[in-house]
């Protein structure tokens, strides 16, 4: 193995702790890897990546990460085939996303340099961590936020880019129960909610328990002004299925620009599935539930693949899907997959083969 | 000086780092005092706060706090009067509002006695470092995160309570420049608007400098769904005099309750300036400005204290405010810091004296 090292600084771990993880019964995110990219915007500028041992970070109290929430990241995943070779999903889409959250958070731009060589440096050391085990994947965490000091309500003049990967099983175990929400909303027009920023998960905690107390697993929101049309589920953007037409909404400074979604779009569209991006309300998802032309609805997102929803809930209503076979979500959720772990042929040109 | 420590474990520094201040140019929030408060929220329940020397956080790198926003803070100041006496203003209602901010971000509830005890020794041991110079007070900033470990978006299982203080001067330096904006909003119906959370204060700084490149120093928010409503500069809750009447809008799940709000709106009454709180639309502010109905607009906040407008700019114009005798917001300004620094009967009963 030759690890490329242009402009990275490696810091390797004297001890692997791979002997600890049981890959057999892997949970989401709970395990790392070995190792972590750090990289320090400074003065100005960002500095060398540094690849280091997986260890804590060391932060002043008046960090402003703790005070003003100027963070952001991504989520991708790494994943092997059977010959061990290794694969990201559109990293570069990431990459992009990544500094779109960025400018809206006032977080440096990071070069799209910095966060290839580093990210595919660090999959080359920690490759043993990739899990092979199917529905299991290296869940690749890259994240950014305010280290720089002070309690000014103003971006801070310091930040930190990190890489860290953990081994994973499914983000949701079984069928997912969905509630569609009225009263409190993730985001607003002009906001934030299409950026990956930590403040647009913790603003959903708080009604997604409430939701789970009833009993189920994630909530829908509905746009905050009239709570009349079907936005995201958070985690997870929405399919519809009406009849035999997928329908997700379209993307705003509300919604997240899903790279999940838009591939099943494009899968889609070539699988001969009619698509429509447009809004969908929450009054016609009613309406063809009652009158038995809602087919699915299934959430698609990097952590989630592709979850499909057993029922929603509205207005103390239950609503099952029904189980049918040859289903989209299973078809489309069987045709990124096969792409993501090598196993079919790739014509949209998304898997991204790292050197090792 | 007795130490009262009811269930506080207390580690002093062993030499005082105030000789580095320099009292007579002091910046907002930017250096601190010899000690924090620290406490930690494990295995469901508050652990026994500690306070000790002001020093450096270390988390894990999948700590929450990196990666879904669960953050909350206050904004609170210790005042030294002449005969160095220290006072609080109103310090209950941080906690209260410390404890609602929690709820909605899923943080756990600190107990009444966890914060005002570790406050007030804090401030015993740090008494030297309450600035004693005209508008300058030593500012306080209990804060709340999560430091629990995983990337799994949901509440962390562990978190920090925090009160860390900074000898503070002014937080703005003389009038300010503010920009009605029309296109980015602060808050959502049904969102995180009302809480003191990282996230409102990071989605403000990019349209926020986009302001500051026009030559404003802040951005006061509408509305998210129409923007015809005056809402809130972020930092500030907005007053506005039209002619005698004293406005300013009312609270929301999208605007923050400020303490210094609701103070400025008591003395106001009790002055017998008339007020109303009502929403505001951006038309009749234009309108005032326009016909000279519009005497006054100033910002209200702890940091902030009352902070006069000079003018404020909506498309592309900027309206002048006048300069007026008597204003509202000098008279104001002054009964609300004299109560604070112990110059003035206390007829509210806000002020709080704390033991030495």
């Amino acid at each position: 193995m030759s690890i490329e090292t242009k402009n990275i600084i490696v810091e390797k771990v004297k001890t692997s702790k791979i002997d600890q993880v049981d890959f057999d019964n892997l949970a989401f995110g709970s395990v790392f890897t070995d190792h972590m990219v750090v990289c320090t915007f400074k003065n100005g500028e960002w500095e060398t990546p540094t690849i280091m041992p997986y260890q804590p970070i060391t932060l002043d109290p008046s960090s402003k990460i703790f005070h003003y929430g100027q963070s952001i990241f991504e989520g991708m995943k790494a994943y092997k085939d059977k010959d061990n070779d290794i694969y990201l999903f559109r990293p570069l889409d990431n990459f992009k996303r990544l500094n779109i959250s960025a400018e809206r958070m006032c977080i440096p731009q990071i070069p799209e340099e910095y966060f290839m060589n580093s990210l595919t440096t660090l999959l080359q050391l920690d490759k043993e961590f990739i899990p092979t085990k199917e529905g299991s994947s290296l869940y690749i965490r890259p994240f950014m936020f305010a280290s720089g000091n002070g309690f000014h309500a103003s971006p801070a003049n310091e930040y930190k880019f990190i890489i860290a990967c953990a081994p994973s099983g499914a983000y949701f175990s079984g069928k997912v129960k969905v509630l569609i929400e009225e009263k409190y909303s993730r985001s607003a027009n002009g906001g934030v909610g299409f950026a990956k920023t930590g403040g647009n998960y913790a603003g959903q905690f708080y009604p997604t328990q409430l939701a789970v107390a009833k009993g189920y697993n994630q909530v829908i929101w509905t746009d905050d002004s009239t709570h009349e049309f079907i936005e995201e589920a958070g985690a997870m953007n929405i399919f519809i299925r009406i009849n035999d037409t997928l329908i997700t909404g379209p993307t705003s400074d509300r919604i997240l620009d899903g790279i999940t979604r838009k591939s099943i779009l494009e899968i889609a569209k070539d699988q001969g599935i009619k698509t429509e991006v447009r809004k969908i309300t929450v009054k016609e998802v009613i309406e063809a539930a009652e009158n038995g032309s809602l087919k699915e609805m299934f959430g698609a997102g990097t952590a989630a693949v592709i979850s499909p929803i057993s029922s929603f809930g509205f207005r103390e209503t239950d609503y099952d899907l029904p189980e049918i076979e040859n289903s989209f979500n299973q078809r489309l959720k069987k045709i990124i997959t096969d792409i993501q772990y090598n196993k079919s042929e790739d014509k949209f040109g998304w898997r991204y083969k790292v050197k090792v």
